[in-house]
């Protein structure tokens, strides 16, 4: 039924020596480089670095947006340095709220897994593309714009956030504009809002200056 | 409130046109290229290019292996290409199974979203990592890896699979082995199977030669 | 002195054949890629499509913002096509603004050749970095990330802006929020901006909905 | 004869400076990145980092596929590190067979530089692509595929293969299914061979469970 | 002994319409891209696009350098394109030179096959890194460094020449200096050389101005 | 006027966590890697990261050349490390030149802003583009290909050279022929330039051998 005896020892003796590059599971120790987290020794590594229980529970929606995002970046999710890949549980409550923002570093696929959800993005040519998805459905925004998701229904939504990145980085626009020392003389003269409006959001979220 | 009145014509005119590589939805009639695709003029593109209803419903799983693997790939999903990201749904029926396989052209990243799925790679350096996955768990599958899932409960088990590029592939091995016109004596030479297995196996399969 | 005579004929073809892939200067009227604009046939290549002489003077900051901002990105100047590269001219009359922004696309460095320039970015830790450049300084801003260029003097400022990509792409918040057909709804769901605002806005910017 | 006396030091230390990223010879001590190894100090760096005569001499070939494999990539060869290539020396004595495998990270040229090679792939169209080669003659195979070498005369082979990756890894099939402790009962589940043949096989190539 | 019957025809559909980017065979008759030709109709491609016999014979060095280069890259073979790799046949006859020259676009890596060859390259740092080779050592040499080869023993000596991209260019010195219409002022003023020397290197390889 | 009164705290925490990529500033005594340096710890950046004042002021150009070169690689500015982007600063006296050169990783794009420039490369396929520049006016010069600059007016010239890599490096031809200790010999046989005209080349630029 078999050909064969005994295999060589030098392919043995090869293929252990050549998987190195298979994967690179963070070492969150070590120092980040360009390319991600520098690596675990081989030796280490379990399937315990491939997977992750983090996004088996809800994220907790009893605050103002009612809403959660729980990342499984490269940080939390070392297994997938290196891989051009992670993913980010979106659980909203009713009324809920992902407000806009930006991922700088990565390409989104969004999965909605239970309700409804009124996602969209604008493009640079500043055209707006806006839908309301359902179980099941998928949408993909593209990196760096501006995009926002919503719960459409009258039920806790739950969605699934696919990047093309292990660290995709996530900018919520109004806390990038509130939510820091940005001074609001600089806030107001490049966002044309005014001081009124600028102070009260600083207020709101815990900004200065 | 406000500090502007009338924005700049330069900058409007300048934002519509600089928007192109924004995306690049496909254009499935055009040429292809070794970065994919070529995109749909801008002026035709909607909101419908970049959402999918493909896998709100599960796949047919009354086939042999009790599953079914639904992709939304750039061909299927014209809105991914470029972007390196894609996603694939998996119904695997009770007892069903996603054959051992790869993807050539990019790294998975499984989510369970329903049931029990025992999945499993095994590295080059000949390591095996294998788990059972429960609804909301995820698991990494680094590129051109054999890997596999099957139901592990005793319900009916969803998962998507999301992959690193727009156009992953995917190789099933008992296809690649017993499916097409493969000689047997080629198989039979560099698989060490005996014959009669691999005409067996071709038989079953649609095979010849 | 010399001590070669005559070339062998094989190397002077192999040269000319392998060119190709030198540049690619973009083809404005063929189809797109993921990777860019299709070439111009290398036949009908000039030095002046490497050259641009569209940044020798100064934009028309006759407006609102007083400023301008004139892009040589692959569209206008398609030598850059492919190669990872880019720049646009930033003009700045006295209190002039390059409003809140991003490049989806690239990351930008930014040489200021006259007068002063308050620049800033927030990152995604929402940390803020901001300074006043003057004439020679350079700043980077990497990719994504809000931020904005203000003139810090009592002159005409003027600056480069390079890109590491040939369609890096610009996205300006104002724009995306309140000049096009983004429902007022919408906008304030996700900035938490009153309505008041959000529509005093959209009638300066000609945003509907 | 010559316009120049003396250079200049500042482009002279610029040229020193500068210089660093021409290469990266790998520092097998330093930890992995997922771009690879860090790099040696750049003053440690000699031309016999750039030079390996380990392909000099066949393989041990005196084994039971008659074939010996030896690599040469950034592990072996740290020259190579961050460059993209690398090569492995194939000797195929008369019957010799490299079975079935996979490069999870690489695409692969081959050159025949002794004897016939009978070599073929399968795509993830389940298309094979068969040729026999012989000296002199090249053959790609694509990333991820599976595909093998035969001895295809009555003569020793001895073949190249040139990678698109300094750490291309390898996969071989029976390895993967047959030589470790993956389960028979997930062998049998996701490849339909009977437990005889995976149980006889695992006794050969010293798996378990 | 077999489990199956019948696969799924989903999972064979599937199949066939994922597995296009495994590979991009060139369409030379198309346009080009920033990467690379545009693909054949997958339909259209057979074992030969991934084969060539092109680098069975030796090329001719009955010229002034006594030497020959013949490339095989994505113009000459189109199985290659888009897969970041790519090889040329250098002959070298008693006394052959492959003059000092530079690949724009891709590192190489030097196998010798036949005889010896001394070969060499300076970095950015200027620092010399020359070995003399002989059959079965490689060598490499990072992309864009000056670099050369010379036959270093009294026989006909052969070597492969593999390269980290499919389009790595060629620029050879004496050609981009003296080879064209580059005016001989220029080529003095940038390179220090005397006005006789340029002009008899112009009169030999037949350049002008 | 405003939404909100508290944002959730988890999606504080997370933008904070997810930033890291971002940026990578170089850690200058950390190792390299074949992707850049190492990172500074993010707690450590500051403003003064991002911004350098090194091209404040004119290059000495009291030398033979009459010019300077210089650069804000990531060497130099460590801020742009891993962002695909760096820059040079270029002071070309009355009768200056910057010798002919390759940056063997990355493309150049070169912006004028005094004076008058006359600048050209040399293509694989031997074709000459040359072009005489003015204030304001950019060329783009493709990776890897020979070029120069040179003061074409009677004034002094000033441009900076942005380039697509934060590491472009630098190989001036002179130096890497004349300037090191490659054996005359070699360099003789492998440019065709006679013995008297290397010999005198390496006495005035320091070369031995």
């Amino acid at each position: 039924m078999i050909h064969t005896l005994l295999f060589l020892f030098s392919l043995l003796t090869f293929s252990a020596h050549a998987a190195v590059q298979d994967f690179c599971v963070a070492d969150l120790k070590g120092p980040q480089t360009p390319a991600g987290y520098t690596c675990k020794p081989a030796g280490t590594v379990t399937v315990d670095d491939f997977v992750s229980t983090g996004l088996r529970f809800a994220g907790n929606t009893s605050n103002i947006i009612k809403a959660a995002v729980t990342p499984e970046f490269a940080e939390q999710f070392p297994g997938v340095n290196g891989l051009g890949i992670s993913i980010a549980r979106l659980d909203l409550a009713v009324g809920g709220v992902v407000p806009m923002h930006t991922h700088p570093g990565g390409n989104e696929l969004l999965l909605v897994t239970q309700g409804f959800v009124q996602a969209g993005f604008v493009s640079s040519a500043n055209e707006v593309y806006v839908k309301t998805l359902e179980k099941g459905d998928i949408m993909v925004f593209p990196q760096g714009l501006l995009h926002f998701q919503v719960n459409a229904g009258g039920v806790t939504a739950v969605a699934f956030a696919s990047f093309s990145s292990a660290t995709p980085g996530l900018q919520i626009l109004d806390f990038a504009l509130f939510a820091n020392d940005l001074p609001s003389k600089l806030v107001e003269a490049t966002t044309f809002l005014d001081d009124a409006t600028v102070k009260a959001l600083k207020a709101v979220l815990g900004g200065t200056g």
